[in-house]
Formats: structure tokens, C-alpha cells, sequence
């Protein structure tokens, strides 16, 4: 069977080692009539805008994933941790962090958005909704907004997509568009530049009424006593205190939430051909620095929010390796009020990620990631 | 007290360096009256045909296990991920996968059989039961078939059992049998070569009733398209596009299972006497690459399947390292009807494992996993 | 803004580099009016004694948690792992690990006490109350017992707190004094020694009663059948046979306790001034030396233990570092019976874990972790 020597995974041309397929040999009267070459995922040419790709799987959250995919953060919001806490806010339990709702959503549209992907570019709009919590199955759906292929580089082209995921009682919990460069299968394919609109996806932060008669200063000492609305102006500039180093750990973080993608976890192919990827090894998934900055910033400036609003932009300026250490700093853009929430306030900040590099012996910052980023945080006068 | 420099975990006479011991000094008066070695685990000439070891501990399966030794695999079939699709099919829950029910089953076996083994050697008449779920508790039992001292080297045997697991119910959940390559703790221990026959367990897979009124074609955009029953031909061969390194992180999967072999996490012993381990390093523990080749086929062959039946035989080729990236094939022996059940097809197939190995420059394909697997899967007339 | 420029984490002057702080910038106008720099954590001289320290954020213990941070101690008592057998002997359910207890109540300590440490030194009276489930909220405060400046090193001194952990019953599962060397912000803060003595804290193991109709002996085998209370003597020593290597897995590990420390998992910082950390690299946190300890000896000696009752004293005596395989070896100091308990007996051990270090060629045996442990042990007489 010489089919057997086939290397596994080959590039196909154009794409340079980023995609795979799978190969499928037909037989009949145990004999190959066939060989199949079953893309993984999708390629340039194969987005039609206006489809809806409907995500497979679904995934049900899990202490196990909870325990996984939020700790790592060191994030510090009693709602995502402590249960008597959450449930006394209202909540029915203790709240997934948004950077795990987000890398949910996302990786559930790994397969058929980026498996094949040189590079994320950004991502637009993203909002939450409904409150998720361990119990909750979320499946996910995408949009296809646009596609542009590359006036420059006939292998590649931007597609434009809008994902939402959605509950077991189908409702919205995360909707967000992203841009993301993917290869072409064939360079020669011919891809016409087009887009449609966003369509609206009802989608807002559910928020629990604020109760006076409930004790919420019993609480307060859990939360950190400068972090209220009150305590930010617009300009002011935190430089979070604390790194964190990620290790090899993000491959089976990865694999966590069911993203596919193999530049994440296939050493092998990576070895393959490392000049044609990104820094030569496995590269950290994006929802891990996502999940990170929002952890590490939390303790400054979200341990008393009670929810991420949307995320208006946001992009990885940089990639991230096992061995790097990732910091965050935050800027308050805007501290301004949220109509008909006189015990909340909403600030508009800039939250940044960034690493440091070895360069002529010195550390040079380097920054990995950049989100605009709105909350609704409590006002000390209601709840401390 | 002279005992205390004395090195910890010797290399009994005749068993280099892969067994252990437990040295404990009796007492009294103050002074050391006795010095007891106590083996860990059982050596060749322990093993006495028809006895029936029952393992220690047991293991209830927490959501954490789960998400530990499921999510690293890739496996995609909802049936493990989405509750809602799950309950749809008539189970009560998200399943186990198959490879954690072996896993589990197997570890908690290893004290008892194979701690002092020098390799497994094969796996026999598989044959899954009641599905396991979340909440249940795992207990099993091994009972001894045979004993086969080698010809020709003194220091070793094989070792041939029947091992079976129990839910809470006593309902068998797995039974298979085994043979392991066990060492002997003093060479010259007369052991006589004797085999039973392996008496009938009542294990059979636990499928739900199929229901014409279920909207099953509600959720069959969450599995794959083109991997029902009628897509297989007997000679189909499935080169599997994915790739999974794995890293250290094995060391903490192995113990999430219980398994207590020295080989697998103890860096110190292999240290001391490289050389009589294979590849003298910290070998993976044969369940993870179990699990990974049944999680990177899932996607093409199995991600609607409702269950593994049987594996008939299963060996690992060649021994799995930290760093290694893992493949998977298979390939299609017989697609053949499942009697009472025209909902259903079973495929018989072959899942091979590889990884490559650094040879003159080269990467050289080398099979490091072998299982006869059959399946029972959807047929696209009754699903989709 | 030259304030971007500034090095994330700077050591303040006299603590060297373990210590981190917040930058904050006030802004007015859009221009920069105050630089605050938040300390993260307290140093010496911001301890006040008989403040108490109220922790932050608290912990609902999920099955994540649970099998992350007891798997890896391979610890092998029946109570930490099987539902079935738990509720034969009167518990609601599998109890935590003590030492994951321990872990939990003390790394919500972190941040008050000893986020700004050098070295922790001594566990004083660490005693057990209320047995901890899945589903329970851990919250916990601390008592500043004692400041003592050190004589001579203007920079140091050494903290004395009563640290005590309650679940959402109020109820005490954890209680002990830790002593604990702290920098100074400022080394010239004048730092007076001060103290005053320990409180009583009601805190005593709660144990099921024993019910001579319970059918215990069904699920004797589970557990080993020569480590009840009849089997150990004063003065027997035992050296546990298994060894376990630790890898980079501890990052995430102590992330997953919600432990800040940066000394654990902020390789950038170490890289900074590797010098002034022990080591010069990360090291592991104490946490997972102790609950490994008590995992390894676990088969030998208290696998068949209802609970422990109070470690009277315990240090490390040793750092632990990636790469490193630790061992076990328990010692009887008494054997003894328990008030009103005449199915229990109470042994009093030392159990001590080590690792072996490379020295001339040779592996030195090293002394990493000393504990003074008394646990509750079911003697043969009532339950096998």
C-alpha cells in the first residue's frame, strides 16, 4: 500500500504548512479506487458570504473546565470564585469569567473559520449576555460577512465573520465579529471581494437588580476596598503588579476548549517547516493572553465590577511562546454613568497585555495584546 | 540510626530498577528489632492462577477527571461534550469516553498486576458495558488466568489476567483481559508455567432504544456530515489530519487516574540507572496514547458512533515520550448490520497510532499503537 | 507619558525583588497629577498586632479543584476518592485531602501575609475541624500575633499570624499559627517587637461515630490491610517506596489555590536579579511539597485514617524546584488511644519528605519538608 508512506498533514500548496487534511482512501474488492483529500476546516475560497456555518459539538461547562481555563488568570472576582458571594448578588451560582465564555465561543469556531488561519486580526464588537454557569451548554454559530482576498499575496485573504453563542435555552451569551486571515487552498481559486452588513444580535449584559435590603456589605471585604466606581478618573494609567509565566501547560489549555487549530499543539509539523510559522515553534492561543490580561488586571480595576459590557476592539499585537511572562496595564478612557443603574457605573478602559524580550542583552517590552474593554463596576455608595 | 542513609527505592536482586519497595523498621524499646521490606505491588511468583485480586481505593468520577482525561485527546463526538445532545440520544448524561473507562479500569489495576511489570504486552476481548457518567463509582477486580515464567531470562515472566470494572450498581461497566511482562524480586523462585481459561463476564455495550419520535436530526449539525455508517467501505483507509504533542503534562494526567507505576513519574529512580529503562527516560503511561489515537480519529470515523463494543486486540508498538507528537489511522476491516438494530451499522476497524522519530536527518514514521476497535454507528437514514 | 517606560514590578528599596507593587497614575484634565504606588501585600512594617486581616475573594471547592490538587499527591486513602465508601462511614460525601485544605486556607493568606515574604517558617498547631466537601465555601481571616524586627538585618522580621479557615456554615475546617519572615518597604521603618499570645480557637476533628451495624468490612479491601492502628509500634520508621518528579506543572497548580505569590509563577522577575531568589529560579510553593508529602506516605501509613487531628509543628526545610522528585519517610512517636473512641487509636508521626541533589558526582539526600502529624487511625479490631 504505498499510500502508507504519504507524510501525514502535507501543506497543501499555497498554504504553507498552517493547513491540514485528512487523507481517505476508497476501496472496493479491497482494492483503493480512490483517494480522497478531506480539507479540515475551510479555506479562503470556500466562504460564501451570507452562510451561516453552524459549529459543531457544543460543549457543556465543567467544574473541570471552570477549575482549568479561569485559575490560571489569577483573576479575583469573587463571582467567579466564591459561590455564597455570587448567589447573595443574585446570581443563580458563581459566573464563568468573560475570557472563558469568549474562548468557549471561539474555539467552537475554530474548525470552520481559522483551522486554516495565518493570523487573527481582530476582533469588533463583542458583547456579552446572559450570565453563564457551570451546568450551561453553549453551542455557537458564524456569520460570513466578508471575504477579501490579498491584493499582495494571492495564498491569502481576510474573512470576515460574526460568531454568537447561545445557551440551552438559546439564548445569546456572547456575540462578537472578527477578522481573521486565512490561506487558500488553491492560490489560483478565484475569490471576489465582498461583504454584507452585521446584522443586529440582541445581545446585553443581564445584570441582577441592585436590592437594598440585601446585606451586600456583609461582602464587601472580599472584594478589594479601592476598586468601586468612584475610585477611577478618566486618565488614569494602572501598571497591574503581578506576571504570570505561561508554560507548556497551553497546549492541553488549548484542548480544553475543544480548539482545533494545530498551531497550538503539533510540534511535528511545526518542525516540518518552522520558518513558515510564526516564531518557529508552537504558538500560545489567543483566548489564553485574552483570559491573562483580564486576570491580571482584575485585582486593579475588576474585582467590583459585575460584568464585561463589550469589548468595542481588540487584537494580539503580538504572539505569545511558552517561557514568556505576561504583565497588563490599564488605562481609564472613560468613567461615565449606565442609565437606570444609579449603584453602577460604566468605565471605558484600554487594557493591554505585554512581554518582555531578550534584545542586546537588555528586556524590551513588547506589546502582545490590546482590548477596549467596558464595565459595569459598583459604586462604593451601594455597596461598601 | 544507620537505616536512614540507606537509598530510598533499591532495585531488588533480578527486577532492575522498575520495582519498589516499602522498608519498614519495627520498634521496641526505642531500638530497631526488624527490618521489613514490604514489595510494593506483586512480583511474578506472587501470582497465583484463579485468584481474584480485588484493587484497591476505587474512583468516583468527578468532573475534574473528566475534563483532565477526556479534553487532552481532541475527541470530538458531543456525546462526551454536549449534555443536550446527550440527553437527546436517551442517555441520562455526557458519557465517558471509552478511553477514560479504560484508563480508570486499567489504573486501578496496576498496584496489584503490573507495578513491578517491565511492559504490557497486550490487550485482549475489550468489551465496554453500562455506560459511566459523571457521579458514578469505579471499583475492579482482577482475576489471575495464567503465569508463563520465561525460557529465557530467569528474572522474568508473563502475567495473563481478566480485570473488570463495577459501577456502584455492581453493573460491569469494562472487562478484558491482559497480558503483562512482570518481573520477578528473587531470581531463583521456582515459578511453574499454569493457565485457566477466561470465564465468561456479561459485558455488552448499553445502547439506548432508538425513538422515531426523538428530533434527532435537530442536532446533526453537531457531528460531522459525512461519518455515518454509509459513508465506510471495507478497505477504507483514514489518514487523520490532527497531531497532538505531548508534553510533561503526563506525569499529572497518569496520577489523575491513580496509576501508581514508578515509571511514569518517578525521575529519580530512572536517574539512577538509566540504562535498564527503555529509552531511559519517564515512559507515558500506555492510557494516553489509548485516549489520544481514539480522539484524534473521533473526528472522521467516530464522532458518530454511539459506542465501542469490543476491541479485540490492542498492543503498544513502541513506547511514547514527553515531546513526542502523536497520529493516528485507520482503517476499515468490515461495515456490517448490528442484529435488532437497523438504526445502527458496526464498523470493524484498525486504529494505528505514530509518531516520527529523528533517523540520518530524517523523520522516520514509527507505529507506536495498535487496536482492533469495533464500533456501533449511526446510520445517516435514521439521523440526518 | 514617560511613565510607560517605567520596569513593570520594580524591588523597592530593601526588598529585594520579592516585592511588587501597583503603579497607579491619577490624572486630571487628561494630564498626569499623582503617581500612587499600591503595594501589593503587606511588608513588616504595615503589620498591627491583634489586627485582624479579613482575606479576600474566598473559594467554593469545585471537582476541579479536587482533582487537580489531590491526583497529583498520590494519595491513595479511600475517603479522597470513592463516594460509595465515604457515605459507608458517615460522611456526606468524599472529604478534601488535608493537605488541600491546608493549601486553600492558607493560600487566601497569601496576599495579606506573606505576598511580600522571604521565607516561611515555621507551621505551628495546625489543628482540623469540620470535614470540607465539594460544594463548600472556604473564607478565611488572620489574627497578627507577633512583629519581631530581625537584629540583624534592618530590611527583615518576622511576622507571627493565627490564621483560621471557616465554610459558609461559620463553621471552623482549619485553624494554626504560621510564623514567617516578611521584607520592609522602607528599612528604615522603625519596626517595634511586639506580641501577644494565641487565642483559643475551637477547632477539633470531627469525626463520624462509629455504628456497629454499618457493614465496614464489605469495603475493607479497598484500603490496605496492614496499616490499621494494631500495625505500627513506637519507634517503627517507614520509608515510603514511591517517588513523584514535579515539573512546571506547579505554576498552575498554585494559580489554581488562588495563591499570588510571584516567587512561584513570575519567571520575568526572577530573571531580573536572579541573585537575590533562592535558587534564582521559581520556586515551588510549600502548598504542594506538603500535600505530596502526605500523598506518598499516604499507602504506608494513613490510608486507613478517619482524619488528621493536628500537625503540631512543620517546616520546609528545603526549597523545591522543577525537576525535582521528592520521597517520603514517616516515623511513629507514639502510639495512643483515643478519649471515647475505642474503635480509633491516635499515632503521633514525623514524617519528613526529601529529594537528592547532584554533589561530587553523587545524589545527596536532602531534607525538603518536616511535619509533626497526628491522625485518627480505624484499628483492625472494628473494621476488617
Amino acid at each position: 500500500m504505498p499510500f502508507a508512506s504519504r507524510p501525514v498533514c502535507p501543506a497543501p500548496v499555497g498554504a504553507p504548512g498552517s493547513a491540514c487534511y485528512t487523507i481517505r482512501i476508497h476501496s472496493a474488492g479491497g482494492r483503493p479506487v480512490a483517494i480522497i483529500r478531506k480539507k479540515t476546516g475551510n479555506f479562503l475560497e470556500d466562504f460564501r458570504i451570507g452562510s451561516v456555518l453552524r459549529h459543531k459539538v457544543g460543549k457543556t461547562v465543567t467544574e473541570g473546565l471552570v477549575n482549568a481555563f479561569t485559575e490560571f488568570s489569577m483573576t479575583a472576582n469573587p463571582l467567579h470564585k466564591n459561590r455564597r458571594y455570587a448567589q447573595l448578588f443574585g446570581y443563580r451560582d458563581m459566573l464563568l469569567p468573560p475570557g472563558l465564555v469568549m474562548a468557549v465561543v471561539f474555539s467552537q469556531s475554530v474548525e470552520d473559520i481559522s483551522e486554516n488561519a495565518r493570523a487573527n486580526l481582530e476582533y469588533v464588537d463583542m458583547r456579552f449576555g446572559a450570565p453563564v454557569h457551570v451546568g450551561d451548554t453553549i453551542e455557537s454559530t458564524s456569520l460570513v460577512l466578508g471575504v477579501t482576498p490579498s491584493s499582495k499575496d494571492k495564498t491569502l485573504g481576510v474573512v470576515h465573520v460574526q460568531t454568537t453563542g447561545r445557551n440551552q435555552h438559546d439564548v445569546v451569551v456572547l456575540t462578537y465579529e472578527r477578522k481573521v486571515q486565512v490561506w487558500k487552498h488553491d492560490p489560483d481559486a478565484e475569490v471576489v471581494k465582498a461583504s454584507t452588513s452585521a446584522p443586529a444580535v440582541a445581545c446585553e449584559l443581564v445584570l441582577p437588580p441592585y436590592d437594598p435590603a440585601t446585606p451586600y456589605r456583609t461582602v464587601a471585604h472580599l472584594s478589594n476596598a479601592d476598586t468601586y466606581f468612584e475610585d477611577f478618573t478618566a486618565g488614569d494609567v494602572i501598571e497591574h503588579s503581578r506576571g504570570r509565566t505561561m508554560t507548556a501547560e497551553h497546549i492541553a489549555l488549548t484542548a480544553t476548549l475543544d480548539n482545533t487549530s494545530q498551531v497550538h499543539c503539533n510540534q511535528h509539523m511545526i518542525d516540518q517547516n518552522p520558518e513558515r510559522f510564526v516564531g518557529g515553534q508552537l504558538i500560545i492561543f489567543g483566548g489564553i493572553p485574552f483570559q491573562l490580561c483580564l486576570g491580571l488586571s482584575c485585582p486593579d480595576v475588576a474585582d467590583n465590577s459585575l460584568g464585561d459590557i463589550v469589548y468595542r476592539t481588540g487584537r494580539h499585537s503580538a504572539p505569545l511562546f511558552a517561557g514568556d511572562t505576561v504583565f497588563a496595564r490599564t488605562e481609564i478612557a472613560t468613567a461615565r454613568d449606565l442609565a437606570g443603574r444609579p449603584d453602577l457605573g460604566i468605565l471605558d478602559t484600554i487594557l493591554r497585555g505585554h512581554k518582555f524580550v531578550a534584545k542586546n542583552g537588555a528586556a524590551e517590552k513588547v506589546e502582545i495584546f490590546y482590548l477596549e474593554r467596558s464595565i459595569a463596576v459598583k459604586r462604593r455608595s451601594h455597596y461598601a
